[in-house]
């Protein structure tokens, strides 16, 4: 299977149409994202299925109002599970010992890869998704409303359905920037310009630059979208949820 | 794009032939997996090639020896960046505020849906992949070997290479255990029971369970394979080093 086309076209689809997702469909990608791989095989991860409008609109303030979740025919949440593993062990006479920085950072990437496996089999399937990244800000709210346990952490959530409209391929780095040979070759100045130049000439970029008043791309960045403010923020509020949890670090 | 029977039957591999990668492919399945979902399209991720035998040999001890290290022609480092996105900063007079826990979880996320979309692209390209678990026990040792600057931390570690023999598929969960409808169902000590039989009963189990000395398979995990002390010690080791590397938590 080469599938060069679909790789290298991939996108974010943000706008959904009116076409039912059955449940045969929806379980028959989940299970096809269950054979991703897993650490020591102990699938250490859930995935709650959001249909019913009333709990979208109760979700919505968590993901600062996103409209793609309200649209999605389904809004999937994707947690970081360590309670049914625990609870096994419990049945067996087994002691789990994974209440800290590992036993999470373990489950984190386990559902993780999960999540990556169900949105390509999704896409490939002819449907579109859309990752909320709002999800590591207001973890504790959308705890709340979905009734999760300790040592079940939300992590990724993604909308989903077929796709409305057009949307367009996002620009990626050039391969030098990302890829490093043998040993880790610290950029230098000239290269970082370099790397960015194709980026920062976009016209959607440099509109994006004008519209927010500031001076360089990557002020859009620091000052607007990702500000040192919000990370310090949702970093002390997503770390309290997460060792209030279960997880001690 | 159908393709159910490679979603139900995608395998690890820790075998490989003697053929070679050529960079033109490796280079090809980076660059698909470089159209991954990333947050904000900021592309938190590297990843080092190690093609060169002195340098696996230097990572095995860190790996703990697993033979598929040595044998496959790639191993491939990902890892979380925040360097090149904070150099780039530096060079446009902006002021980046990432060196928190928030930051840290964004890169690991970005990481991990870059390896994942890597690890897909090359299966169906007819390659064969493993994760080795270890990146998160060792990344001290291996950021030494490979000379990461602050801000990169190692996450996951492939090995890759075109398969050789046969090699089994894992079994899996049923669906139940993993998929919760509008809110999370915690489970009854029943239910449990019921989702650990199907693998409780496989022969290659019991016989894991009888060459360790165990009363159960769930033992196995908790006394054997991912014991409280590991991952206790790992906890503290990998938790200094982030915190080390610039990110503060």
């Amino acid at each position: 299977m080469d599938n060069n086309h679909f790789w290298l076209n991939r996108r974010t689809i943000r706008n959904y149409s009116d076409v039912p997702i059955t449940d045969e469909l929806l379980n028959s990608l989940i299970e096809k994202a269950s054979h991703a791989p897993t650490t020591g095989n102990m699938q250490l991860y859930s995935v709650i299925v959001t249909r019913d409008p009333a709990t979208k609109k109760r979700l919505a303030p968590a993901h600062f109002n996103q409209p793609c979740l309200l649209e999605a025919p389904v809004v999937l949440t994707f947690c970081a599970d360590f309670n049914r593993f625990n609870k096994w062990c419990e049945t067996s006479d087994a002691t789990p010992g994974y209440g800290n920085f590992l036993g999470f950072i373990t489950a984190l990437l386990d559902v993780t890869i999960f999540t990556q496996q169900f949105v390509t089999a999704a896409e490939m399937a002819g449907l579109g998704c859309c990752y909320l990244g709002t999800t590591t800000y207001n973890a504790p709210q959308i705890a709340e409303i979905l009734g999760t346990p300790d040592y079940v952490i939300p992590v990724n959530t993604i909308t989903l359905g077929f796709p409305k409209g057009d949307s367009e391929v996002s620009d990626r780095l050039p391969l030098e920037a990302i890829v490093h040979l043998e040993h880790y070759n610290d950029h230098s100045e000239r290269q970082i310009k370099e790397y960015y130049s194709e980026k920062e000439s976009l016209p959607a970029m440099k509109k994006f630059v004008e519209e927010n008043g500031k001076d360089s791309l990557a002020q859009v960045f620091t000052d607007v979208r990702y500000t040192k403010k919000d990370f310090e923020f949702f970093s002390r509020v997503y770390k309290d949820f997460i060792n209030r949890s279960g997880f001690n670090f």
